[in-house]
């Protein structure tokens, strides 16, 4: 399979995150979305992902799929074990309600495309997308309270806990104390102790080591 | 079941295909949303929803589950047949990955939260949001080439139709023509020929009846 990512991206990461505890080998083929760049608004890229955004994954026999929280459910069909969703069904249901939590009720407001308009339309695009970020891990620490153990839900990391460790890392971007949500901080730290969170994390990715991040 | 929802929004419209799709009766409890109104903010609809926003579904043992992309997988596993998800691996994940770009790449952008954050920074919001769900249907239109037949991915719904359906009747209230989208609108066509999608629309929920929607 075949990766195309760009290292701080979140959704890229989450993806990252589950090849890497279901042991699923991978190229990572690095495209750069800065605004400056925008090799995703290329034409090649283009026309395997007509949204211009990253991840897209290809697989072995060319075919391709974006979209993070559809690819996390084809890897968990594709190889479920180790697991990254809880056996129960209703908790099945919460984790990948935290997850969408993540999904569609932050990242869309933090990602360069939505800053930019922000931006244009004169708005200070670091305090909008601050708000919507601590407004939705606000909810989600709340939420979050009813089926948390080591993890956000029960004892083993699901895919929410998968979009939780890149939301964070937005989030202190955005110069938020995450301190602030100690049920999620506490949860970032066990995640941050498993080999498969520390190979996806940002900063260690290829990409990243170009620009200097490290 | 209980369904707390909206006749308007999006979110909650899918969750009452599937519902409907599947066959599972539940009862209708509106949460007025708009604004000025705000049911969603009220203490009691909060402790029940921190995002503060509709659908949640509370199951008959009073747990609750909201963000319908969590619901609508939890009502394909809870109840099978009829599917909203085709066999193959790869076209569910294409499904899934159509239904995402509505889920995280559009509505997010349409929703009344969003649209007073545009309106209170001096943007216009109904171009901004009409922006968006312009871009995101092309690209729908563009990716879901690949795999149509009568539906967006094959002979038989899935959750990229149940999501398809409510955000073109957004697209037409942000006075889009959906004509440009061939595809999508014939698809459309095809969905609103089946009961459920029928039952589930918005204008015939009693909030709507009761808002004078019809």
């Amino acid at each position: 399979m075949k990766l195309y990512n760009y290292w701080r991206s979140s959704a890229s990461w989450r993806v990252r995150i589950a090849l890497a505890y279901k042991g699923i080998a991978y190229e990572y083929v690095p495209v750069n979305i800065l605004p400056a760049v925008g090799e995703n608004r290329a034409d090649g890229y283009r026309a395997i992902n007509p949204m211009t955004q990253v991840p897209t994954l290809v697989l072995d026999d060319g075919r391709q799929l974006s979209q993070s929280m559809a690819i996390l459910e084809y890897l968990e069909e594709l190889a479920p074990k180790p697991s990254l969703l809880p056996a129960d069904p209703y908790l099945r249901a919460r984790a990948r309600q935290l997850a969408e939590l993540v999904n569609s009720g932050i990242q869309p407001f933090q990602n360069l495309p939505t800053l930019k308009l922000f931006s244009d339309g004169g708005l200070d695009p670091k305090k909008v997308a601050a708000d919507f970020i601590a407004r939705g891990l606000g909810a989600m620490e709340a939420s979050a309270q009813a089926h948390a153990g080591a993890f956000l839900v029960g004892d083993q990391p699901s895919f929410a806990d998968v979009c939780l460790v890149p939301q964070l890392n937005a989030a202190r971007r955005f110069e938020l104390d995450v301190a602030q949500w100690p049920l999620l901080a506490r949860v970032e730290e066990a995640c941050m102790k498993l080999s498969a969170f520390q190979s996806a994390h940002a900063d260690r990715q290829p990409d990243a080591v170009a620009a200097g991040a490290k």
